[in-house]
């Protein structure tokens, strides 16, 4: 039985490094959920086998820029020249189906949606310890010293920003991580403050 | 990894019938949680074979009123005669050593703890329909029809009430509710509201 017919736009958000990609994917190979993807808009080219409306849809500047005169993004960024963003329209028409959609982003695209969609589910994915984060950021090896450095320095800072989240997840293990939020999902579900419509419905059907 | 290292104290409640007590005993048959039951307090006699703090603390009726001067309970009713309550200082000591506190209640009992305890959580069970909770006080057996319309009145009463709760959890099957409330109390303790103290312990640690 499920009095909260909508489905729930659920937030991942963390410092970089945190694994919160990880956790995303770990979560979606849960079984019996209806988890989507937010499909995210860019201006830059696409890649090799890169599909409009699956990796992205793909936009001109232009377009991009008339979207957020219009609005019609519930959060967006510039990065080495490109933008990307996530397209409102979307994401309303896959809650109204009923599916959870996932969107995972960064805490400053996350400060933005926060401002926009009361009704959201915030997670904040935390490290176990800095420490941790700090040799999470060194494993992957593929940056200088200095851009770890400054890195890390983003994180401090950004793990600070927790407190503005619903929800405070550790990613202590991931399989534990992804088990929490997938309660968290059920739980908010259930939340008075969602179920009310459809309880009165049931209530008013139980009478006839 | 736990943030929230107090227990939560949760409170179970909902209209006569609706199956309140089944569903908290396939709460505590699950396994991996440190759910505890609220011992109430008494002013009835001892049955044969009922142990003083393990189905009832058995008071005189002075003592009881004390307490209630005192103001020592969670919340009290009086039921032909009889007193009973739910001790605060026992809750209290339980949640400390990071319990989680069951209280099973009717919802004039839950009404009470809401006034006392904003950190606790309210879950109402809620009947798939009213016609099925008729049935069930129905299928009892043992009232006759006045008492069993008289309930059901009361019930829809009641009803009316789950607004004021955290959360409304339809015993559409026991299993089903149960696991509803398993995730409520997992997602309970990663809100950031709860989790704040333990979060910045955290982070201090890793800094060293």
């Amino acid at each position: 039985m499920k009095l909260d017919e909508r489905g729930l736009l659920i937030v991942i958000s963390g410092p970089s490094g945190v694994g919160k990609g990880t956790v995303r994917n770990a979560l979606f190979q849960r079984e019996g959920h209806q988890l989507v993807y937010s499909v995210s808009m860019t201006t830059r080219e696409p890649r090799e086998g890169e599909v409009n409306g699956r990796e992205y849809y793909f936009v001109a500047k232009e377009e991009f820029e008339q979207r957020i005169r219009e609005k019609k993004f519930l959060e967006y960024a510039e990065f080495v020249g490109n933008y990307y963003g996530t397209p409102l329209d979307k994401v309303e028409a896959k809650l109204e189906e009923g599916n959870e959609v996932v969107l995972e982003i960064d805490v400053q695209g996350a400060i933005q949606v926060r401002k926009k969609r009361k009704d959201a589910v915030f997670i904040f994915i935390a490290p176990p310890t800095m420490k941790d984060l700090l040799h999470r950021l060194q494993k992957r090896g593929t940056e200088s010293e200095d851009v770890i450095q400054m890195r890390y320095e983003k994180a401090c800072r950004e793990i600070e920003m927790a407190y503005m989240y619903d929800y405070i997840v550790v990613n202590d293990t991931v399989e534990n991580a992804a088990d929490k939020i997938m309660a968290i999902i059920r739980a908010e579900h259930a939340k008075t403050i969602r179920t009310m419509a459809g309880y009165k419905k049931l209530l008013e059907e139980g009478k006839k």
